[in-house]
């Protein structure tokens, strides 16, 4: 006689969604990098070979950290001006900008969000060409802009997004990242199971140790600042944590001021020249008795986290990695605290914005 | 016999520096659009006749709130896209982006931040044009920039920047801001005396139901949420409390989850398109017992404060006068707490971030 041990399908098991999708991000980046690879470089050749003036992304919540960190890049590989536009500009004030010879590119998991298609609609008609990264291609947003890439996330169910995040930075780094770090995506699902693998009990540990901080600081700079600022969002979304995520210059300019021995501070850094001032930040915050960690390669080291980070990652492509210990410390802290990452409080995955 | 009382100058009351300095702002305007009138108009004539292909500030901290503030004007009023750069492209990775035909705008109390200066020296070398607003026409920014604007602001002393901040806004506002809103420009003095003297009482009462709060939010939308944020840095750098300012589209679209009983809100709002979102977020608010209140015209209002904005004001105007009792509120909860607003731990004046 044998006996049957199964889970009921009902018993939903606290942030098993955001698990699931967090460990499906290496499959999903070496889908995308395979199965859209032609269509990531049949769209990377178009803005190569004829650059714009400037490049103007519009974004909402977690996508507009990953169009912070492609404006490092358009700006740093491509050479070209980039920043991102408040799409209020036109939802509130009818604002309609000169952007003949301008690359709009909405970056949305939904494709959905109305302020977003307003913002590209008044491009189009302003003269910009317009690109939609989205991980529905039946979306409004796909459906009027220029060229839309598929980020091939596959269908996300968790609220707290993850795997579209990285999707989308994936996509963003394939699009307008230099050749010698183009070179190096089709190695990061590897690093990307090495870095779970790695962290996952390191993680566990910080987790315990922040269950109870009323407060998170979380700081990096340069392409790495998307991080700490999507980090901070996570734990807002999932464990309701005052997470506050900062370039640390604009930390260091002002709300420095919040950190003393009630408020751990995470850096995100690795090897590379943002290493210097999270080094600096490091010290000043050991002085005053701050429980600081670093998420990074060991250049840079904190109170107990190990290196979880492979060496030798350039700086560019570091987001893609250094955001999956986040990801799990998010949904760590939130089943720490009682709370089901799965069903945050107040959250739908769709904010229709105006 | 007469007897003399005297307090010594040894003697610092906690906060009258800030609070001299909050006084003080409506004659600094006046002095700005009078004695800093015709530079203005000279600068401004310059740009309207031949506008830029787009506009870039870079700034750090409150200045990079009044820079948030001049993204909007300058793509609604003159109609050109603008948008907020990040340093650290060049100074972290050497980035060089074509900006022919763009214009660099500097925006910088102390203009001595060595970021924004290799910002600057970057831009000119890439054909940009260059502005720096300061209140230091003797500092590196302004002598390597094409053209400057002193905000006039006087001499500030108190570490958190209050005056220089509006008076960064109010040179923004007289450079981009379209011609109907000009005419309301030399009406601000007076207006901004009428917000001190109705908004002193009701501030004091507000800071004291804050006294005890470990967190605050803050909320607006468009030209506002430039005051939600610089609101929010007022009371991190003075009062130590944990303070998130936000767009009110970003809030909706994950940090809303933070809202509860023990988290009050405080909104910026007046007549105005912006006015539909926040009535929204207050009653949401409402429904969730949150502590919530707004500072505006009384359009909309949140539980006690009575309207301390006039009416009319237009909303691209409103940011120079809402921030006031913002302002008073970080004094008087920071006063409230047994800080000295006036010497805040970790702060200086001049930030050396590169």
């Amino acid at each position: 006689m044998t006996v049957e041990v199964t889970t009921p399908a009902a018993v939903a098991v606290p942030g098993a969604r955001m698990r699931r999708e967090i460990a499906e991000q290496p499959a999903k980046w070496h889908d995308a990098l395979t199965r859209g690879g032609e269509e990531l470089r049949a769209v990377r050749a178009r803005i190569w070979n004829r650059p714009p003036k400037a490049v103007l992304f519009v974004a909402r919540g977690t996508s507009d950290h990953a169009a912070l960190y492609a404006n490092y890049l358009v700006q740093t590989a491509l050479g070209v001006p980039a920043a991102s536009a408040s799409p209020s500009v036109v939802t509130l004030y009818g604002g309609a900008p000169d952007l003949r010879d301008v690359l709009v590119v909405a970056v949305s998991q939904s494709g959905g969000s109305p302020d977003l298609v307003a913002f590209l609609e008044m491009a189009r008609a302003q003269g910009a060409a317009t690109l939609t990264l989205t991980n529905d291609t039946d979306s409004a947003l796909a459906r009027i802009s220029d060229e839309t890439i598929d980020i091939l996330a596959g269908r996300e169910t968790a609220v707290a997004a993850t795997k579209s995040y990285t999707g989308e930075l994936l996509a963003l780094a394939a699009l307008f990242a230099g050749e010698e770090t183009l070179a190096q995506l089709p190695a990061l699902p590897e690093l990307g199971e090495k870095v779970l693998a790695v962290a996952t009990g390191p993680v566990e540990e910080l987790a315990a140790r922040y269950r109870y901080a009323d407060r998170i600081m979380t700081a990096a700079r340069g392409y790495s600042s998307a991080t700490a600022r999507e980090a901070a969002l996570k734990l807002v979304e999932t464990s309701y944590v005052s997470a506050h995520g900062m370039s640390s210059a604009d930390l260091l300019h002002g709300p420095v001021a919040l950190l003393d021995q009630s408020v751990p501070l995470l850096c995100f850094t690795s090897a590379g020249p943002d290493a210097r001032e999270i080094a600096q930040l490091v010290d000043l915050a050991g002085e005053r008795g701050v429980d600081v960690d670093v998420i990074g390669d060991g250049t840079v080291t904190g109170r107990t986290l190990p290196a979880v980070l492979p060496r030798d990652v350039s700086p560019e492509l570091r987001p893609v990695l250094e955001i999956l210990p986040a990801q799990l410390l998010a949904a760590e802290v939130a089943v720490a605290r009682g709370y089901d990452p799965d069903a945050p409080r107040g959250l739908s995955k769709v904010t229709r914005t105006y």
